[in-house]
């Protein structure tokens, strides 16, 4: 480590030299730790190589995806470590006898991370909810893994212990509930649902035996959860795991637009009831992957309210609508929920994970309840030193709330909503210059920044080989092996459906032209191509 | 940004000069995207706030710890917030509605986080498992923040999609497991033990009832789990959330050394299967939180295979020692557990989150399997583009595998090895240590790298007030408060004992020697407080 700890500013001449160092002085840089001012200075020196490997590998990769089928990309990585250009270090593979250390491990391994993967930043990556991360959330970040505070107790993280309440009544308030809500910070709406309905159950089932669910095993199979038939497939994972069994997931009829239809809701619940089922919640969206369809939530909760249910709000996506003046009265009715689930890397710009739980009452979290003597003994929290254990499912977790904490105070509410604006504006182009387009077929205009559309090509039945199904899943595969455009896919009753994910607010009108343009030329290939080949 | 994209340095000298950029700059920077070549400049130029935040924090405490009770550190950094120093910065608390930029932002609040955190990488930082992370795990881990993959789809993660199962191979192997095991990166231990009992619920009702507690709500009140009577809480965690109840955990006798017997293991399950319970599963642990206990784990096989029960082992702590040629053969007779959890959080020095779940057969992931239309549709599969959808209950999830490999590579597995050794080193002369201090009183000789001992002062009651249980708690608050030293606590039959968890391979015996010293002179203090008074 270099002797003025106080000016840790990155050393990036010792890495892009190449130069190995000094076997003793390496090996110090190797096991250097994060943390102190020291390990600020030993950061900085380990930094540099990661950033010039970052845009090493994109230059690399040259375009939002690497080019190359599967198989050929994973056979190279493989290659490269198993013997680096330069022959410099060992073989060995990733979990060699002896290690190449860290500037050598950092420089080769990075830069093959960054060529391998596709970048959200780039705008003909636009095919999922992974955003596009903003510099000063990723920067944040790593403040928060170099002090590595963990959250199961106070003394392992005093000051993030008071910080992600604050970020979540910050973003309690933004939800419109009131001063008795809380929650908490979770891997993502998966979590955030898994929790939702694990309240709903020990709610339903303590008001119904008395009992708790948590503590005994009572018998779930009568229980049922009323979502869309489009609801995200994490809350039949979260009906499995809580001994409901998926099957315990009602599907709601919805419109060709995706929205719940509150009367069938109403309709399905009364037959559960005079069926003899238990309803236990009614999940409803505020945002579907696809569609970026909303439920109409004040009917929703209406509805839930009759029939005395819980009511989780999925508002993975569509949560970030209300940074926007615009789009924020989209979910109006979002706060008569029982709880929530947002995902502020969606449309929040932040690095995975920064998912955010909400309910509306404190009290409901006593489900999460949990005494650890060696966590959060009762007279440490008789003399203040507060515990989040009881809060999560982890035990371990890392303060995700610090990188969320730094961007709404560098961007304010009004700068995300800017984004969140922009990426809707980009949408809203996309649909324009699709329906335009005599070869593309729009489903609907865009909700949020979704935009469903397909490729009219293809002949014969609708779903066989070379048919319309067909061509549009093998003109994204094209588009993808090719390193051209990362566009998503999916199916709507039964047809494969195109999509664009518009999330990064850099993209240009004239970008999604061109990304438009790239769909319509691979189309036409597709469709010229031999069924069943994937056309490069 | 800067001009010269090439170049991604750190330019530490627009951070530390505290200038305001110009509006218009200023605001590139705030809403500047991590990925790209361009991504890395604009990460360089964010960093060097952070990385001076960090060190500007760390000499604001000037310790392991942040002086002060938790009400006036919380009260601290919300006043510090609302008026920032110098008034640069409108007030507005975490989220106003204009944001005060990125460099702003990341200056104070990572300046606060860092002022207010305990630092695992100071030697007096010695309470739990959350360790000082490496630097180059850390930097490693950037570049997972900056592309933001998730493992949900190939598409949104190329090359994670196999570098992710190649790390979990390389764990696999070092546990002993045929190249016929698979696994996943998790959160931690929590989710591991989570996971290993829903494959443990879902083969135990398939043998049983022929049908998917996945998919249908069976019954599951006559289930048990059998664990050690110290098993981590995480177990009835997962009992609570899988439908079991967290009753249906079975405490099995330990010896004083916190070790299951396997006797009492045997007579637990014959005795259950007596009375019609179903044994689902036994939960054995490698490496206890508090005494690093391992459970004789050959002798524990035997028992579960006697009564075909799954076996599951927690060894989030002890699987550390898999580096070490001296403690690998702690863990004889792992390889024949049917799932393992490890945390490369505690012995491997990650940066949370860097669990690992392993199953001695892929075949028993089916319980996780998923199909989605948008992420892993069949044609796509058929053309080479798996998915590891089908292995996680979370849904987005960041390639934590990459700090994983980076660490491997760098330091390899006899690195990683001589770390654990060292720190073990640590724990048997802190043994020395506290035995030749006649106050204090080892519990027993350490097995990892805790040591649990207790002061000896204290009179009257066990536990009442003054006694030697307050005086122990009231000692290590104190030491918390003034910032002198971060040590654990825990309660053993009763009674409440300190801990040394010595995880920083960079402590010195010296440190070790002024830690306890740091005890002594606390503990003398405390008992001659007025009991009930916190000593400052």
């Amino acid at each position: 480590m270099a002797s003025n700890a106080s000016d840790p500013r990155i050393h990036a001449e010792s890495a892009s030299t190449g130069t190995v160092e000094a076997d003793s002085a390496s090996n110090r840089v190797t096991t250097a730790l994060s943390g102190g001012v020291a390990g600020a200075e030993a950061l900085a020196r380990l930094l540099a190589p990661v950033l010039a490997a970052l845009a090493a590998g994109a230059r690399d990769r040259g375009g939002p995806a690497p080019v190359g089928r599967p198989a050929a990309l994973d056979e190279a990585w493989r290659t490269a470590i198993a013997a680096p250009a330069g022959g410099a270090a060992p073989a060995g593979g990733l979990a060699p006898a002896d290690g190449v250390g860290a500037v050598a491990a950092l420089t080769e391994l990075v830069r093959l991370f960054a060529a391998g993967s596709v970048d959200p930043a780039d705008p003909r990556c636009a095919a999922h909810l992974h955003c596009p991360p903003l510099a000063v959330a990723v920067a944040a970040d790593l403040a928060a893994s170099a002090l590595n505070p963990s959250l199961d107790s106070w003394d392992q993280a005093p000051i993030s212990t008071t910080l992600e309440p604050a970020v979540v009544a910050d973003l309690a308030d933004l939800a419109g509930y009131p001063p008795t809500a809380d929650g908490v910070v979770t891997t993502g709406g998966s979590e955030s649902n898994l929790l939702g309905l694990l309240l709903a159950r020990e709610h339903a089932v303590r008001a119904r035996t008395g009992t708790s669910a948590v503590r005994e095993g009572v018998p779930l199979g009568r229980y049922r959860i009323f979502a869309s038939a489009v609801t995200h497939f994490s809350v039949h994972r979260a009906a499995g795991l809580l001994g409901f069994g998926e099957d315990a997931v009602v599907p709601v009829r919805t419109g060709r637009d995706h929205r719940l239809d509150p009367e069938a809701l109403d309709e399905a619940l009364t037959r559960a009831e005079e069926a003899g089922e238990l309803p236990i919640a009614v999940v409803a969206t505020a945002g579907t992957t696809d569609l970026g369809a909303i439920d109409p939530l004040p009917a929703i909760a209406d509805v839930a309210a009759k029939h005395r249910t819980w009511l989780h709000v999925d508002a993975a996506y569509g949560g970030g609508a209300l940074f926007s003046s615009a789009l924020a009265p989209l979910l109006a009715g979002l706060s008569r929920a029982d709880s929530i689930g947002l995902d502020l890397h969606k449309l929040g710009w932040q690095p995975v994970a920064a998912g955010v739980f909400l309910t509306r009452a404190a009290t409901n979290l006593a489900a999460l309840a949990r005494r650890a003597e060696y966590l959060n003994p009762a007279d440490d929290e008789d003399a203040g030193y507060t515990s989040l254990l009881g809060r999560s499912l982890r035990t371990t977790r890392r303060p995700d709330a610090l990188k969320i904490a730094v961007t709404l105070r560098a961007l304010g509410r009004a700068g995300l909503g800017a984004l969140v604006d922009r990426c809707a504006a980009l949408a809203t182009h996309a649909a324009r210059t699709i329906t335009a387009e005599p070869t593309l077929e729009l489903y609907q205009p865009p909700v949020l920044t979704t935009v469903v559309f397909r490729f009219r090509g293809g002949s014969g039945s609708p779903s066989g080989s070379g048919s319309p199904d067909e061509v549009n899943a093998r003109l994204r595969r094209t588009l993808l092996a090719t390193g051209r455009a990362v566009v998503g896919r999916t199916e709507i009753d039964g047809r494969v459906w195109l999509k664009l994910t518009l999330l990064n607010p850099n993209t240009t009108e004239a970008d999604v032209d061109g990304l438009v343009a790239d769909v319509v030329a691979a189309g036409t290939a597709a469709a010229d191509t031999e069924p069943g080949e994937d056309a490069t």
